[in-house]
């Protein structure tokens, strides 16, 4: 999207690769909105830390990164001997996947580009059918989330007040976003309406990142703090919720998502207020057969107890707010049943959880390189 | 409640007052947990300006202050002459009145020194039963936070995770507190449980008051985002919910609390959890008809936008999380329907939300200045 940076606006992916310095090049997310910064990693355990510290985050966009990262893997290896390539690239695999357990994007990712590789016979091949199938894997999210936008805008109207929480932007794809992909798309067919984003804490993305893009683009939005979204529903001031998901369960329709997303479903059903799921088909998980088995990520108290931020004085700084004798739970992510969610914005259409079984035909054609239509 | 400062336990109250000075002692609350300080308010009107600002905050420690207030201002009268003694005490009252407008415990609590000071002829004499019907109503406050305690206590058994949102401590009380009050008394009983604290954005009450306060006391407790809730009901590990409340609706057992309050009511019934709500009878409104009555005080966008704590130099700062471009909404509180509310723990025993309104003769017998049983 376009970033205006120092008075010139230019137009950013949140994810590319460099193919001359094989890196890959990522905005340093952790720096928004406070400062806009291109960061350039040098191999792919460097590209595994940025997924796994957050420089990078988002279903998209992780998936993009961990399909560039093992092409960028795949590229450093300076041998030619396929077998020592093949245990090679089991390690950069298994590093990349290993860098956020709750998310499939990236085991997606990585499957449709080893896939590919294995049209090649010799390690040059390879290497080479890695980058392409990379690159087209963030050619094809750009064109989903374009997609989502054209299905999910009809569900905007002027007037409306729509929720999102987290960021499920375009800062969270390769461009546009799936969550704010209809957001665009109303605003381009003129449509007036306001967004509350929800802070998001313990990392508040929804504060930062999503507040940030709303304002880059000029949609009239609120932040709130995670605690009002139940008061705004009560008092009918939210007619509309969307967000995005880092797995959606095939077999289920369940939705794994930043933490809080299933408290907002629970609170949307309560008041009738329809509750809407924007997601690639990457992020959907054929295998799972229920949310329980879904991992959840436990991160660093420390994301609780503290929060970072702007000083005054102009410094990012990060503050402890809690008791420094207290400890804190911090589970990154939480698990939204079907019944609750009205229905998935997929770039085939919007589908109610419950269908997206019946037609796995239709929305995992090439993204399921595991398993793909045999099991 | 005993406090450690500097290697010494001392034993504090919340709120009390130094008659020689004229002025009231309250507990710096926005310093804590990062430091323990107490300040003096000079006149009624800092007084009524530490409510506002909240150095003291929470039902009946507002309610202390509001009674103390009023002594001070009525002390603070150097004439003889009833008419104007009358006109100043207006003044005193509305201007205490007006600095808390959501919450019911500063008006039940002036009503009921002004009710005392109607015995006095002179304005000696009142000014004498003011500052006695003052330290009455803290006294009682203490007595009303044991009784409490000592109901709420049997619904907490060994081995149970208590759920408890903001800060209904002895923070927010004269001592004690109410939400906290049966945790403390099943302590005392012998009982081991485990706490989490909402941290409760914006103003983080939970993550710093509350924990501060059973870090001091010892319980077992952990600080987690007000997003977390949803995620471990679902996942069976919360068994009970306890909140305090700023004002309850005697005719319909609607509760209005911090915000985020009713979110956590409607993920406990969900889950067929428990949902207690603890307060002293002060804190009853016996004349408002409808929870959308109560006025909602929207607080400074900057509490959303941002959060204070301290810096790892060791200065205490507020940081600048959000986009600087973004603005937020802020509403202080919301209101819980009595449909979701197990039980209204009270002095006099738990009590159904619908049958308060049954039991007015014994809920409601001298705090009720205004209307008294008469309407």
């Amino acid at each position: 999207m376009n970033v205006t940076v120092r008075d010139r606006t230019r137009h950013y992916r949140t994810v590319a690769f460099d193919a001359a310095k094989n890196s890959v090049r990522l905005i340093e997310q952790r720096l928004l909105p406070h400062e806009f910064k291109i960061v350039a990693t040098p191999d792919f355990r460097a590209t595994a830390r940025a997924i796994t510290d957050m420089i990078v985050r988002g279903a998209g966009a992780i998936g993009a990164t961990a399909a560039y990262g093992l092409a960028q893997g795949a590229r450093a290896f300076a041998g030619r001997d396929p077998g020592k390539f093949q245990r090679h690239m089991d390690t950069v695999y298994q590093v990349l996947k290993d860098a956020r357990p709750t998310a499939v994007d990236p085991v997606n990712a990585m499957n449709q580009v080893r896939l590919a590789m294995a049209a090649g016979e010799t390690v040059e091949e390879q290497q080479t059918l890695a980058l392409a199938a990379a690159e087209e894997f963030a050619h094809q999210d750009v064109q989903h989330c374009e997609a989502i936008g054209r299905h999910g805008a009809k569900l905007i109207r002027s007037g409306m007040n729509v929720l999102t929480h987290c960021n499920a932007g375009w800062l969270a794809f390769v461009d546009i976003g799936t969550a704010t992909a209809p957001m665009y798309a109303a605003q381009a067919a003129g449509r007036k309406f306001h967004v509350y984003c929800d802070e998001t804490r313990p990392r508040s993305q929804g504060a930062t990142l999503t507040a940030w893009e709303l304002a880059q683009q000029k949609i009239s939005h609120q932040i709130i703090a995670d605690n009002a979204a139940g008061h705004l529903m009560q008092r009918g001031r939210i007619d509309l919720v969307i967000v995005g998901s880092d797995r959606t369960l095939g077999r289920t329709g369940e939705v794994a998502n930043k933490i809080g997303t299933y408290t907002k479903a629970v609170l949307a059903k309560r008041h009738g207020i329809p509750f809407y799921v924007a997601i690639p088909l990457s992020t959907i998980d054929w295998n799972l057969r229920s949310g329980f088995d879904i991992p959840i990520e436990e991160r660093d108290a420390g994301e609780v107890l503290g929060a970072w931020g702007m000083t005054v004085a102009g410094r990012r700084e990060y503050v402890r707010v809690a008791n420094s004798g207290s400890g804190a739970y911090n589970a990154g992510f939480d698990v939204t049943p079907a019944e609750l969610i009205t229905g998935i914005i997929t770039p085939e259409g919007i589908i109610k959880p419950k269908e997206l079984r019946s037609r796995r035909e239709q929305l995992a054609p090439s993204n399921d390189g595991t398993r793909g239509k045999n099991e």
